[in-house]
């Protein structure tokens, strides 16, 4: 199994973003599709250039396929809460809540962060599956009074050490006060735009929602502008700082093939709280039972391991056994220098330290152990 | 607005497909990716080379794409009809029906090909969006007695005037019978497996419906040598093809932004039959008030048009005029010795010989005229 190093074929499906014009012309080169939307995902140059300088300075990121779907109306928050585990009766207007999301059998389906921007409106803003189609279906046969769209939004993101300054420059040092996990709004040529801390990195920064297409190149032009004495460079998640930091991404990590307890979300799973929810029986019934994986870090040693494009098989010896998890994502960490991984590891096998031999595309076995995450 | 040529860079969330490790060694090296899965979309050689060979001999193609939505159960019949205007009451078993997907304002979700393998128990074989997720949430918030899943089911096409000799060379002459957008079952190396005649060119041809993962390797290398005397080929769903055929993509030609009657699906739209389907008032609404625009096909002139990335503005003068209409797809085909594009136009300028002018992503603005569908 190799790693097509291929061409994308782009067509009118993959819907273009407000800044993929701006991604082009600062040297985007490489991209994957989430949501039907483009994602940047390569500027040409090594992923760890890239990685010291978000650790050390701050990028841009054109996060658009970051899909708003919006509810609201009367029964909004009952939808909402149906859909999660997590107890959302406690968020807050302003919040930013990281909610699993799961079927009847527990099954994973997305991982969305729930923004309550008022008490009958919030956005889901999802990973890679259409929760739009989830949330209409739930509420069409439910019959519920709420309005379940996708609005124009377009996040961009500014992440590293230096983003704080770079947002404060742009639109004012009133954005500092912001909390991590909570949302404000900015005024941005007329327009009023939402702006969390957030986003899909431990370096810290912001999440501009920005709710105009029209305007997405004038606000690509005007963080760059800003972010200039803060060396700010665009970019995109970082592979290796996002394994770093444990940073779970649907669709690589879990899938429906998984329940919330395998990917480590039980402080999610509020089984005891009033609100009743999809899948609570199921949720619960596992919780009794023990569930027989979770998601855990591994380090393994060797050359600088390849991409990982199908999961890699993890071994508890290095002769033929039958596979006690699986490798998601891996890459070679420059600051540990080893190669660190996401991974699904079997019940028995998944106790930090635990020895264990990954089977890498190059067809090397490589001695590891499992890791707590995050790594770094 | 220019079209990337860069590179799709993998993960684990963009699923690999039984064939892919094939397709590669085929000489695959342009990809897209629909419903989470990779397509093949590119072998290197000009596309008219393929679109040649495709009406001249054979292909075979890996759409694992195509993923299929399994409905059975008690209920299975009443939720297809509620999710489809198309009257299925009189589907027969063994029988493709083309079913255009709508939400209760009208707005199209998908248009998948049914298959009733059996009273309770179908297949919708979908394009890019998730129909899982709608129809699970609806089976659950209608409470209906149903089980919606995805089956391990992979289709391969074999398309082009030589598909059914090749079909017939690895399965027996009985898959000759089948007809037109029916299907039938064929002995796959202990397995039985679904073929249907359908596939999305106007060639002709079989898809093969694999419900074992593990066998795509041996059925792709089966079907590569029965054709060898055919001059068979590894290839993918041809764009000249397509357009000249009038085959609609959905996402391209189409979304959500789009009505089933602005799709030119009024004969799927069985208002007067009995069942009850999501969006019925609706599209009775747009039907008497008259729907606004339609999609129809767009010859026009000048040097071979480039790739149509993002949609094409359609202008009813040369000199800045407000759109008519936009083109969605367009290709130059060789043997109309023309560009043709697949468009959504405007009321009053829909009619066949109707001049236009096509504003391309090269700046130039060429003139055409409006055609009906298919061209070829």
């Amino acid at each position: 199994m190799s790693e097509p190093n291929s061409g994308l074929n782009m067509s009118s499906r993959i819907r273009w973003t407000p800044y993929a014009d701006k991604v082009e012309e600062a040297g985007g080169c490489g991209f994957s599709v989430v949501n039907h939307t483009l994602l940047p995902k390569g500027f040409g140059a090594p992923v760890e250039g890239e990685y010291w300088h978000l650790c050390e300075h701050a990028r841009v990121w054109d996060v658009s396929c970051q899909r708003q779907v919006e509810i609201s109306g009367p029964d909004a928050e009952q939808l909402v809460q149906w859909m999660t585990p997590r107890d959302v009766s406690n968020a807050k207007i302003g919040q930013c809540f990281y909610v699993p999301l799961a079927d009847e059998r527990a099954r994973m389906l997305n991982d969305p962060v729930l923004l309550k921007l008022a008490n009958d409106r919030f956005w889901l803003s999802i990973a890679d599956s259409d929760v739009l189609l989830w949330a209409k279906g739930l509420a069409l046969g439910a019959r519920m009074d709420v309005h379940v769209h996708e609005p124009d939004v377009s996040p961009l993101a500014v992440q590293g050490p230096k983003a704080e300054d770079v947002v404060a420059t742009l639109f004012g040092d009133a954005i500092r006060k912001i909390k991590f996990f909570r949302f404000g709004y900015v005024e941005f040529q007329g327009t009023t735009q939402l702006i969390a801390r957030s986003g899909f990195s431990k370096q810290g920064g912001f999440e501009i929602y920005l709710n105009l297409s029209a305007l997405g190149p004038a606000l690509w032009d005007s963080v760059m502008e800003a972010g200039q004495a803060f060396i700010i460079r665009a970019g995109c998640p970082n592979l290796i700082e996002r394994i770093e930091g444990g940073l779970l991404s649907f669709g690589n990590e879990m899938n429906s093939d998984n329940n919330p307890l395998e990917c480590g979300m039980a402080d999610y799973c509020d089984l005891d709280a009033g609100g009743a929810f999809i899948g609570q029986d199921a949720i619960e019934e596992i919780r009794i039972a023990g569930h027989q994986r979770e998601i855990r870090g591994v380090t393994f040693g060797g050359a600088p391991c390849p991409q990982c494009v199908v999961p890699w098989p993890v071994h508890a010896a290095a002769d033929d056994q039958p596979w006690i998890g699986q490798v998601t994502s891996g890459i070679y960490s420059p600051k540990l220098n080893a190669n660190i991984g996401l991974s699904m590891i079997e019940r028995g096998y998944w106790e930090p330290g635990q020895a264990v031999f990954v089977e890498t595309s190059d067809g090397q076995v490589r001695e590891g152990q499992i890791s707590s995450l995050p790594f770094a």
